[in-house]
């Protein structure tokens, strides 16, 4: 039986995931969302910009996700790592020059900043925990998206016992 | 009255917006994710992985956000250039070689490939959905990250009137 997507591939074979996200835009801005058979979400803008302010924006929506992605990597490599954590608060923050969206040339229209206070209940010693930030760092798929991007990054670790 | 976030500004002051997530994390590579006074929501894991499969997983919840700002580029380019658009329907699929995230050296945790379908209802002329295309393509802002960060991006354009 082939089993693709197990740890013991090869680390030369790629071992592909294919993810999926459907939109309807709804008009004033808002598009209706969805993935897998999920309940329905959406996006929107404030109406200061001619949206309905009925949802988060999409850019804001991928600050979100990058909270979510560094949470289950901290999950994941503490774990492997043999180490106890107890609670993990993500607060993410970011600058985005709007003259990009406006079509101002030079201007990248995505994140120039992001920064991320990342708050860790566990009692790990020091060394340990020095290993789980950077396999964090190493390994996190948006927040080496957002790095690979261009953006510059900042992570604040902050951890009590 | 200063209002820094209007169109009149000069082409060379840069105009930053501030975007703010937080998350906690619940457990079982799920996490708790607000935006501003929106209704929380969430990332998860499939259980295949150890999570609990409540909610998309991150890198999911990032292509929606594409599906998203692509709708809400189109709207605003549309308007600008004149152009009537009844209808947007969106579908993102992504690739990503999940040895990245496993701690594989050089290989990205993030999107390897990104391709999108805009299927579009409008009864502009091909001159006019050209210009909307090239616009959007430059100006979206998840968009251009996901460009930026080195993943193969195709987008699909099809136009029914």
């Amino acid at each position: 039986m082939t089993h693709p997507d197990t740890l013991t591939d090869p680390a030369d074979a790629p071992v592909l995931k294919r993810l999926r996200a459907r939109g309807t835009w709804e008009g004033r801005q808002r598009t209706r969302l969805t993935v897998r058979d999920f309940p329905p979400f959406a996006t929107g803008e404030p109406e200061r910009v001619g949206g309905d302010n009925s949802a988060p924006t999409p850019m804001e929506l991928v600050l979100a996700a990058l909270d979510g992605c560094l949470a289950v990597v901290i999950e994941t490599v503490a774990v492997e790592l043999g180490i106890e954590v107890q609670a993990i608060e993500l607060e993410s923050e970011a600058t985005i020059d709007v003259r990009g969206f406006r079509g101002v040339a030079g201007v990248s229209p995505h994140f120039d900043r992001v920064a991320t206070r990342i708050e860790l209940r566990s009692d790990a010693d020091p060394t340990g925990l020095a290993a789980l930030r950077e396999a964090t760092v190493a390994r996190c798929p948006a927040l080496n998206l957002v790095r690979d991007a261009g953006a510059e990054v900042e992570l604040e670790w902050v951890t009590a016992s």
